[in-house]
């Protein structure tokens, strides 16, 4: 196994960097899926996240990480999600001028979520190969920096801080699920946690519609996936098939994948929302999912991480309402 | 005006006290009801408090302030609600026995949920004021302390910690909305913020079915209100013939009471859910249902309390799927 890009001293160095930007979210017991695992389970309630998701910590982390030139040319990314949600935030804080690119196919809510956290945003062309066209240009011609979603140091140090608190409220976990999409949450979560616990099991969680990064473990190396639509839509892309770091992280380090239906990722929302009185989306409860489904082999003391709420209401009512709901037919 | 019976120095010892034993919760802003009210509002999310509402500052205040020998022969309460699961909570947390008595009428999910927190719970009788004979003789014979829901100086206190901790978050603050009932949260929130600040105006809101504090203030003096059935339940009951404090501290520092009829209620429910992508319950959305009814007159920026979550989640569907819920006639 060659070096880690990363190491407990970046997760922790990260810690310092980003307390008092982000939030240090509750860890709270939840009676319902302690009784359905026959084992304690505890909710790691990250979509209480500034920006609704954990992608605010690997933001905060790398902008704050930026060489003082660097600041100053400000940074770009793609993204219409979470990560570009965390990214404009937490540029906006440090004063750094923040350009995220979409294409002109993204819907307008979208464009405004991000508008509104004081990005610059860049409308080109008609898919997300022609605002990277941009991105690159930015890079080139403007000397900004791209952040991307999560193969990067700064990003996975950022969102490890998540496993130093998860050990320090419950230390005596014994297992851990996690939503797994590029890696960059699990590979920092994971390596904080086997540092200090080597027994404590990180468990991946992903829909079975298009799991980039079960696929490229499957495979051995990173590979291409068909995209599909899903109610985890944040987990959705690939890992990329220039993969650096989060490939060989989740496979040194990750115990497990476990793949969701989607009557699986509904069932997810559903509890969550009834039992646990939480909004939350398909992709940040799919840990919850997991238990539901008798997926998850019970192993002691358990923290389910809820890592994202930036869902469409409209869609979130119609599933907690029991409605069957595919948004492959449906075509979102 | 006589002396009150909480100053600053005791909301800044209970501050000390109940750290570590009580969340910090979010100050987050609200861009849907800013738009509305033509002024900058931030939600104050102590829905998301342990337990699900801001009764555990001032149990947890009340029961860290027991001498030694108090503390041994615990604390007893009566209260079917939020009082009595942080109560519960707290009285757990210190290791010091609690019981809690209510009527054979009480429905078995809240009975349990008071039990599941660890209180010894005692049913007693058909109606409240069985369960205060109880809590009487628990007091005389076994040497026990009562803990009212609001008359006290130390829950008063306690809650008024909420009071400090807006005042940090939002120094630019011009008007609070709070829930009231009982009087404990606004007497103890208004005394901390006008010491600090006097001009700005702290603005109770309660439904207008049964407001026992406003037909207080209105009649000069305590005054018995027949309790109704409401959306906002936990602002029912009355402030005490025998009121020592509440009534007496509302009166000299809060600078308005608003009241909601039922569908302003359920309309404040329904935009928190929607617009927000929070629970809460009906007496912790009062606030906002005070600026969707055009009833704030707008100065500055504002703060919005919401103070509980403890909502029946089947109820709490009704209302956001746009049912036409009347509790009134439906006699719960």
């Amino acid at each position: 196994m060659t070096a880690l890009p990363v190491g407990m001293a970046g997760i922790r160095e990260a810690r310092r960097r980003i307390a008092g930007h982000v939030r240090r979210t509750p860890l709270v017991p939840s009676t319902a899926l302690s009784d359905r695992l026959g084992r304690p389970v505890s909710l790691k309630l990250e979509h209480l996240q500034i920006t609704g998701s954990f992608k605010l910590r690997g933001a905060t982390n790398a902008i704050l990480s930026l060489a003082a030139e660097q600041a100053q040319r400000g940074v770009v990314g793609v993204s219409t999600g979470n990560h570009g949600r965390g990214l404009a935030h937490a540029a906006k804080v440090a004063g750094v001028p923040c350009t995220i690119c979409m294409s002109a196919l993204v819907p307008a809510n979208k464009v405004e979520a991000i508008r509104a956290l004081g990005a610059d945003v860049r409308i080109v062309g008609r898919s997300q190969d022609d605002a990277q066209v941009e991105v690159d240009r930015l890079v080139a011609e403007e000397g900004m920096t791209m952040l991307p979603p999560f193969d990067h140091p700064d990003i996975i140090a950022g969102q490890g801080t998540l496993g130093l608190e998860i050990l320090e409220e419950c230390p005596e976990v014994e297992t851990v699920l996690v939503p797994l999409s590029g890696g960059g949450l699990i590979a920092g979560l994971a390596l904080a946690i086997k540092e200090t616990q080597p027994d404590v099991r990180v468990v991946g969680v992903s829909m079975a519609r298009g799991a980039a990064m079960h696929a490229s473990q499957q495979a051995g190396k990173p590979v291409l996936v068909e995209e599909l639509a899903t109610l985890a839509d944040s987990l959705g892309g690939g890992v990329g098939l220039d993969n650096r770091y989060t490939f060989r992280m989740v496979r040194d380090l990750v115990d497990e994948i476990l793949l969701l239906d989607e009557a699986e990722i509904a069932a997810a929302i559903r509890h969550v929302y009834w039992q646990e009185q939480e909004i939350v989306e398909g992709s940040g409860s799919v840990g919850v999912g997991a238990i539901l489904a008798g997926k998850v082999r019970a192993a002691g003391p358990t923290v389910v991480l809820l890592s994202g709420r930036n869902i469409d209401m409209a869609l979130h009512h119609r599933i907690i309402s029991g409605e069957d709901v595919d948004v492959a037919e449906e075509g979102t």
